[in-house]
């Protein structure tokens, strides 16, 4: 059986439980973000690497600087899935010997602004000359202070879900430009309990279920109630994917002050509650407008 | 121009020192591993990637769980020279859609075994599909005490150079199945004050001008003393490169117990006296057999 055959997905399910741990690991592979105990600190260490591939997550008619602001604003929008401050990155762009030396310029100018965007630096890395498509890989390193971490885990029964921003349409263009809700994530944190986080990158249809799944517990979902980006159908706003918004749950008792406090400090990007979490009985499927979803 | 006319290190000379930094970095690109502050702890954190592409680093000739070890080596290999204990990895395949998994998984079972000889947890990663060759890319976090960080800059006149084991003929098959010398450079920086260190990954007679160039001074080796690999000439043990033993200078008053105290802790690995650091005027040029090497 080949990769094609097999998928990312399933082998990464194959081969998750084998791979080595040790005792400084409190997440690994499978969560949004790894985190470990780092020697003497209080806080966490966060570590995350994701990829762009020519031809999956950009085409060569997109901008170069677009396309390296996507590469690192990436593993940035998990940090921000994890409430965690992103510090340090390391690149590694595998690329054809003919690629022009201008246009790997540009993927770095976009690498560059977006890591200055946050604060991040640029530590390290490198450059291999291949015959393969152009593929962007950087990993990142920061923090989070243990009280303030978060993951899709967290989610009970009765809490109240909401989502930044407006979904569907990214890939008319947000996609290669979308900021990575950091600022939003570190202003929740500090002020809420968000019971449970995630970024929204395979789109609320495919993301809300995981956030469920992860926290043994079902969904509602009132299709009518989710922002939609101007000209885009609910289904859109369901499937596209690529948003990176966040999709968060709160307990019922913070959310109206949250919704109040938000405007305040964020008046140019909403905050939408889209439903909340419910008991769900094993083997209970729940529907989002795109389909059902299994339930373990 | 192109990347094949510029050349990758020409290439990083050129992006390296305009990519961003901030207040907690301690060392960046350009030096074997990152180094960098971390909240409330007085340790260091460390950060390394290096990645192993097929056709450049290996072939598919190798036996894919020795292609995994490697890939996860190299890093491994840099916090050796950095005297740095690596705790957790992150990897990143990318390989053709048509990529047999049971060839994936050898990857990961020498992936795995590696990262166990060292302790190091794997916390996450992923597997793309694309048209082009493998590559496997590996970034590595870990940790080390501030006064025993070593790179290749603290050199001075006088002291003497060691290199570990013996050198050339890599090619043969231990550039697959090289083994990280962190134990002994552990050792060393806990019972010795080595002044410059670093993993020979380009043979001996690219290394070690790099070494005096990063300590601004010049060296002295006597080619007759270069421990070779059974069979390799001097020449080879100067230029097969992929050796991944550390190379390191230490002060003349503590060379002699070195060596008296290395037999009784690593009596299988030699440590060899081939040389000493000089003192060198500007644009002096010295000789390795290799040919000459051009000191700013």
């Amino acid at each position: 059986m080949n990769l094609r055959e097999l998928g990312e997905d399933r082998l990464l399910a194959k081969i998750a439980p084998g791979l080595p741990l040790n005792r400084s690991v409190i997440a690994g592979a499978g969560d949004d973000c790894a985190l470990a105990r780092f020697p003497g600190s209080d806080q966490l260490l966060v570590l995350k690497t994701d990829c762009v591939v020519e031809g999956v997550h950009f085409t060569r008619a997109a901008a170069a600087s677009d396309v390296g602001w996507k590469a690192m604003a990436r593993p940035l929008s998990d940090f921000a899935a994890a409430s965690a401050v992103p510090k340090f990155a390391l690149v590694t762009i595998i690329a054809p010997a003919v690629t022009q030396v201008a246009w790997l310029a540009g993927i770095y100018r976009g690498l560059t602004k977006a890591a200055r965007c946050f604060d991040v630096a640029i530590v390290g890395g490198e450059t291999s000359a291949t015959r393969g498509p152009v593929c962007i890989s950087v990993s990142v390193a920061g923090s989070v202070e243990r009280e303030r971490r978060v993951s899709r885990r967290g989610g009970k029964a009765g809490d109240e879900l909401f989502v930044t921003g407006r979904l569907g349409g990214s890939r008319r263009g947000k996609h290669l430009r979308f900021v990575p809700r950091i600022a939003e994530a570190r202003w929740l944190t500090k002020h809420f309990r968000v019971a449970a986080m995630m970024d929204l990158s395979d789109g609320l249809g495919a993301d809300l279920p995981r956030l469920a799944q992860a926290s043994r517990i079902g969904f509602e979902v009132d299709d009518s109630t989710i922002p939609r980006t101007r000209g885009c159908t609910v289904e859109q706003a369901i499937s596209d994917g690529e948003d990176y918004e966040l999709l968060f749950a709160i307990a019922p008792s913070e959310s109206s002050e949250l919704e109040a406090e938000w405007r305040r400090q964020f008046p140019k990007l909403p905050v939408t509650r889209i439903g909340r979490l419910v008991k769900s009985s094993g083997g209970v499927r729940q529907k989002l407008r795109t389909g059902y979803v299994h339930f373990e």
